[in-house]
């Protein structure tokens, strides 16, 4: 027997999507609204609400990076999801350590076992969001990754990030 | 220490995402491009390549319906991701019950514990796919519905379905 539910609360009872550290330029933005747009020509899409300090950023660079967290992350995960980086040096708050990229400008999460390199090629406003859509320009990663040992978002807001562990 | 990975296998190595049985008209497609695009005005938004028999119904109906398939159904899953509808009831080959949407025309999956209705707002050519938004007018749930109990996609491409369970 099924009943009507909310259409505004439909994200708490989806499944759970990825939340990756985005970093663009020196700034660092906790994101689940990322996805694979193309596997074949590959494009990683990311969406950004226009009043984000992150918005403007990316704006002017063109370019970001996709960090995939671990569990152990958790914290910093969080910290990088609920503070602006308007007046806000994030690697200083938490202690991430920023290496350059080898592709475009933007700074590489060096804790983080994944890095995705990507530079925007398209942009579209759906709904309330701005989505950037990245060309993937190089992907590094640890050789002991684990891909289960990932974050996953389980909310219904860009503004509040809860957070549950896949294993 | 981190080696270059190649960019086209990126998928292989991310985190796993949702995999949803979508109905569009009395087609059947499994689809892992799928997600929000916004949460205030919900929107969810679907990937689909162009050569697919689902994107020419897509493209007359303007309507789908997201279906959210439990770790019981993973046989339909892979079999409505591994077969075109084309030439195929997809309901009568898998024994899938079809029941009628209430405000929109497709079908809805009665064995699915939630049921998403969406118009089709905006159209958006990603990369090499189109990728359809939709606004969500109306969610159908179960009352014991588990959020844990989904399937997962994770792998590189749309054509060859590999999941496994989140719990």
């Amino acid at each position: 027997m099924k009943s009507e539910y909310p259409i505004d609360q439909t994200g708490e009872i989806f499944p759970h999507f990825p939340v990756v550290l985005t970093t663009i330029g020196d700034n660092i933005i906790t994101l689940e609204f990322v996805q694979f747009f193309s596997f074949e020509s590959p494009i990683i899409g990311i969406g950004i609400d226009p009043d984000n300090y992150s918005h403007q950023l990316l704006k002017e660079e063109k370019e970001f990076v996709i960090n995939i967290p671990t569990t152990e992350l958790v914290d910093e995960v969080k910290f990088c999801g609920n503070n602006s980086g308007r007046n806000l040096d994030k690697f200083s708050a938490t202690g991430l350590t920023s290496k350059p990229s080898e592709i475009i400008n933007s700074w590489l999460i060096e804790e983080c076992p994944i890095n995705i390199e990507c530079r925007v090629i398209q942009e579209e406003r759906i709904g309330n969001c701005d989505w950037f859509f990245g060309e993937i320009m190089k992907v590094h990663v640890t050789e002991d990754h684990n891909r289960l040992n990932a974050l996953l978002y389980s909310g219904n807001s860009a503004q509040d990030f809860k957070l549950r562990e896949l294993k």
